[in-house]
């Protein structure tokens, strides 16, 4: 059939040939380089935030994404190089794709947030946090989903999209803030100066700044409300209030009583 | 017509004739391989969260959606092969699928947040949850839909995609909390004696951790509010709150007739 | 003109002729073969929650649509043959139907949603159903549409794209629940045992279990608000709620005039 | 220049002349077949919801549209024939065509909206409804937008997209409801029997069932509240409401006077 | 070069000098037919509702894009026959297109919306109108902005695309409504008595039915609120509602002093 | 090589040459003319509401845009010819430029915004305007951002696009208004005049139209309000209204002691 | 093979090697001075806002974004010379990037409103704002992300997309406002003057302008709100207010024991 090389090297059968030997050679080469930057980054990123069971299932899945994407490639190409109309099974593919891409938007935009939440330190295990309208004690970073325990008890599961403003409360010192509705019948300079006797010697080992008597809250002349604020270690600030409360009323009871 | 082989091998018509061939043989292959393919991936996954007969109706439904797929795709090909301009039928068929695209949306954003409920084990049946404006006992938990029966008796079915955050009272201990208006006209540090008094030898057999006065929580110095928390079992929460509603009012009611 | 077989059957013109003749046939095979799955899909489906009138509805616009695109597809293909360029066409005709897509998205949205809802049951005629901001009684449930009649006479008309949530209160007992106020100047336990008194021999057709006193619903330690429920047939409860408030308001009557 | 009839018909530019003669040829036959097909259509509508005169603008503006399509098809495939690159005038159309697309995309909610509620006749002309966030008796159908006057006299304009829920309220008999509240000191039976008496004999030109107490709706047991309902007359609910209100009162008012 | 015409002919330089005369010629001719139209279309709309000023500034506009996209197109069409390759060009121009068609499709509502609200019109300078949160008096219609006039002299400039539900109150006559709260310890059908008596002879320029006390409004016993409905001129209802409350008043009064 | 001049003239290497040259040569042309426009469009705008300064920028900004894009499409251009596939660049540079296009939406519609803020003058530096939820004096408008500055001293940074309404409230004449409620106990009638009297010499240098009293306002006839209305300068609403409260509380004042 | 130096020079083999030889040169080329451009743009950039550290990083990254970017371009053409079909990789990552872009939305919008607030300088570190709901001092602006420490403490993290309006409370001076409540039984012209008394010779480090009295706020009769405003340094308008009522409180109170 092939009267000199030329005609053989140039014949299109021929040549069909050495373009799906060379399609399956850049395979190989390709899938094993590959896979082996896949091995590193993960052999590198070790020691961080991410536990390393987590790690390796993520390894695996990648390992296992690029290895099918690659196949199909070079299947397609194959297939192409034979003469194969591949068209329609792109087109099918990329509406199937796209439906599927629109209703796992969310899911996406989980994992990104998710990622940026991990890399920011946004949150960590254990803090005290108010995040898409949840609060709690965050007990779990997913890439997917975040989970909050409720002071009730409730487990919260967050998909991370719905986590936009995040309010660390574990991050410095609280704010002890009560404001007190004094009676009226009393002048405001003599009310201010109770509370400031009654809360003079008040310790708790919480306390970081000692509560001061910042003034006076209400424009209305016949009813007084009193502002009293300290600094506190990040979750005692609810403890270091009632006990706050508790004292100026007994001082004030007493008082009465006096009277 | 054909002088010789090369004249026959290389002929359009011939040629036509082995692509028609080769892509009917190219199916038969490719749909037993994927067949198999399908029905080993459910034979592994049968003892799991979802039932075997609900594993089944996905699997014949896989089955048929491949093999019809598979079968357009042929048939594109050999029509293409045989010179019909398939474009238009393609276009037409994309602008369709669009349109369903966009309003099945829905569809596949049930069914892939359907699929993380399950597989991250968010809901599980029995379990009550707070779950897309919805508060109830999960009855079912279906790709598309899950099933929740509220504590009035209605049956909510509720789209999975509308199941973002998902608040599960079943996960461990719930808080069981009573804040108390004591009448005015009592001193404080009496009030919270009493409760102490009340509260002492309290039990039921769902506490988890014994109740506890944490202190006042009123700011306005002529009323005063006094809670009180416990641990207890899930789902108990309530029946604990009413308990300890009943012994501290009764303990108050003794103390004013005795006074 | 044609010197020979070969010249004539490979002659322009004459594939063109060739080619067109094959575009008819296989256009009245496809259409028979068509209509044909499409009448036995429905012949099928016969035994089924949707009325026959509405299924031969369904079958008759299938099978117009069918021929008109099959129709439009194999004219296409002709004058494509023909030499005609029918890009600026399809073009047209892809711009116009994105256009009226985008616009009767919700139209699809509506279709495919009302297709899962009576699918999965979860509306059925007489169901006392809250959905899409609705409250009453299924009237019709339609493709695109579902009739609801509310309790106050009003036809309220759904698309169905509006019903995400359904609240099916016609799925099971429901609960009949008494919150009562009780006058204060009385012990919480004799206000108890007095409401026991009340419910004991209650009874009305409607009850599946008999009315209970769960508990002090009120923190304030000044008045009394106690809980009465009890499992009823669906739709019963606002009538054995109103039974039961009549009878223990009768009660307690009849106790102060004893007094 | 043409040596022979075969170099003639196969020259380019003869080639060409042909195919603009078909085009034109062709444009003229689609015109007319494609007009005579809408006037039909058109004719067979004629005895429906919509007036005679909207259907002959429907009818003049479809033929138009019809006209100017062909027109720039034909137009485009001539100037393509002669050698016109149109890509840019198609890809700079396509993204006009986009742009207003987006913009007009309510346009055509509206109109595909305005469809669906003349052919379901969820709106007729006199209707009271309540639909878009607007009470009131239906003036005008559109296909664009519905005019709707409220009981003050406002017109409101209502694009039809926004009308998702129909409530219509002029679909069979409306419920009238008085929830009467009785001055504290009475027993709730003598209430109870009072209503009735003093609805015994109530009757009203609208009214379609008798009106009933069918009982107390108050848990507090200090306060009584009891509910009379009635069937009436859709548009009568209200004036039945207030007879019976003007009734009860009359009743009460003598019962005391006599005391 | 040449040796003889026919080379000389389909030589593709002069091919190329060709076509680019062709080109020229064409736009001059399409240019003159273009502008022609546009002023045609202008001069029959004269006589409408848009001011002649905004018309010609609307022509102007239009003769100058329809000239710059002529132009675009020609020139895009010459360099292309010159051999340049224009996708990159094109393909840039549809991203930014793109791009600001996404910004702009605000725009594109609001002249759409705009449009129709002039067509239907649904506006007119001087109704008195409730649109897009705003009520007032209509100053100024615009093809993107509506200006209304606030009753506290604000000037409100509403883009027509914020503009969705039109109720314009100038439309027909209006209703005055006065709820009257009768002070408790008068029989009800002695206060209708007399609010009757009280508007009996009443009279307002603005009148255009007698006001009817219509009924009682109130469930409790305990009070009454009476109400009294009239239907008066557009924009005159508060003037006789105040009028009405006015007389009533001075009515009960009168009477309470006469007793 | 080349034989004759023909050969060369129409040898690929000499086209790829000349096509170079062709497009280097067009680049310089086009590019000078291009920016001679752009200079002299803004030349023409010089004396218009923005300030120079900021013209000199936005000419600065469209030139350097100007010349990139020129250089990118020449620069593609010439890579073509020479036979570069520069497919995967555009379509990289097409994914890379919708995901900006996408997130910088926002940008291009504050500017489109802006661009029609300024041009239909709707706020000026200076006004007094409620726009986008904020509330105060415009201190800068530009074409992303305008700064408003709030009568509490806050600065507040407004995106354009969130600037939908504007409520101008410095374009002409406002209203004061003041709802006197008069303690009950004091016929209507003479209560109106007292008001008519206290307001009789009432004046106030920014008054545009006398105060009136318009009526009462209240349907409960045991309390009594009386509205009093004037047209004001703008800004001077509030003085006026608070100096009509005050001059109006006086003659009650001084009438009680004389009574 | 080659019988003399153009049929090498035009083989298809020699021709491909030259293609890849001069792709290989282009890169080394492109990535040189993209990398120079690149490293100049960030060295004029150094004295800017943002932190030298952070520029660091940007450089990086940009460089190494380049590099990739270059490097599969490069590959890419490589590929395609060589007799690849590069068609399914490129739709494959087109509709995998579109996913991701989709997803990653929300980051590329975070980092178009971050850049612009920090070109516009509408926060600064240190500056007490109002902004995405959040209320308190910055802490750190980043591309993505801003921290905002509240006054109770907490740390808020905001992605940059949430902020939209931004309230600075840190630009100029702001205003303390007292609006007091008088007891009733007073003149108003008496508690005007009593309040001007009071704050006569008020002073306070960070008051800007004089406290005024500058009316009475309330319309009913009976009541009396008196409004005090003044000028004070940013972030000292509370302490100023709780001044302001502590002095005229005292004031009154004096006043009442020498009456």
């Amino acid at each position: 059939m092939f009267e000199n090389l030329n005609d053989w090297l140039y014949h299109p059968i021929t040549q069909t040939l050495w373009q799906v030997l060379f399609a399956i050679i850049v395979y190989f080469i390709v899938r094993s380089v590959g896979k082996n930057i896949i091995k590193k980054v993960f052999d590198k990123k070790q020691s961080k935030q991410v536990s390393k069971a987590r790690l390796q299932t993520l390894e695996k899945l990648l390992l296992n994404v690029f290895s099918y994407v690659l196949f199909f490639i070079i299947a397609f190409n194959i297939l192409d190089t034979l003469g194969f109309n591949l068209g329609p099974v792109l087109a099918a593919a990329g509406v199937v794709g796209l439906a599927i891409g629109f209703g796992a938007q969310g899911l996406v935009s989980d994992v990104v947030t998710g990622f940026f939440l991990l890399l920011e330190r946004q949150l960590e295990v254990g803090d005290y946090v108010t995040a898409g309208g949840v609060d709690g004690i965050v007990e779990e970073l997913g890439f997917r989903t975040t989970m909050i325990r409720g002071f009730d008890g409730t487990l919260h599961y967050l998909p991370n999209r719905n986590i936009t403003n995040v309010d660390n409360h574990s991050r410095g010192n609280m704010r002890a803030l009560v404001d007190l509705t004094i009676p009226s019948g009393e002048q405001t300079d003599t009310s201010i100066k109770k509370v400031q006797a009654a809360i003079q010697s008040f310790d708790h080992p919480a306390l970081v700044t000692k509560p001061e008597v910042i003034g006076v809250e209400t424009n209305d002349l016949s009813t007084t409300v009193i502002r009293v604020i300290a600094k506190t270690e990040s979750m005692q600030q609810w403890a270091v209030e009632r006990e706050l409360r508790k004292v100026i009323r007994a001082y004030f009871e007493t008082q009465e009583n006096d009277a």
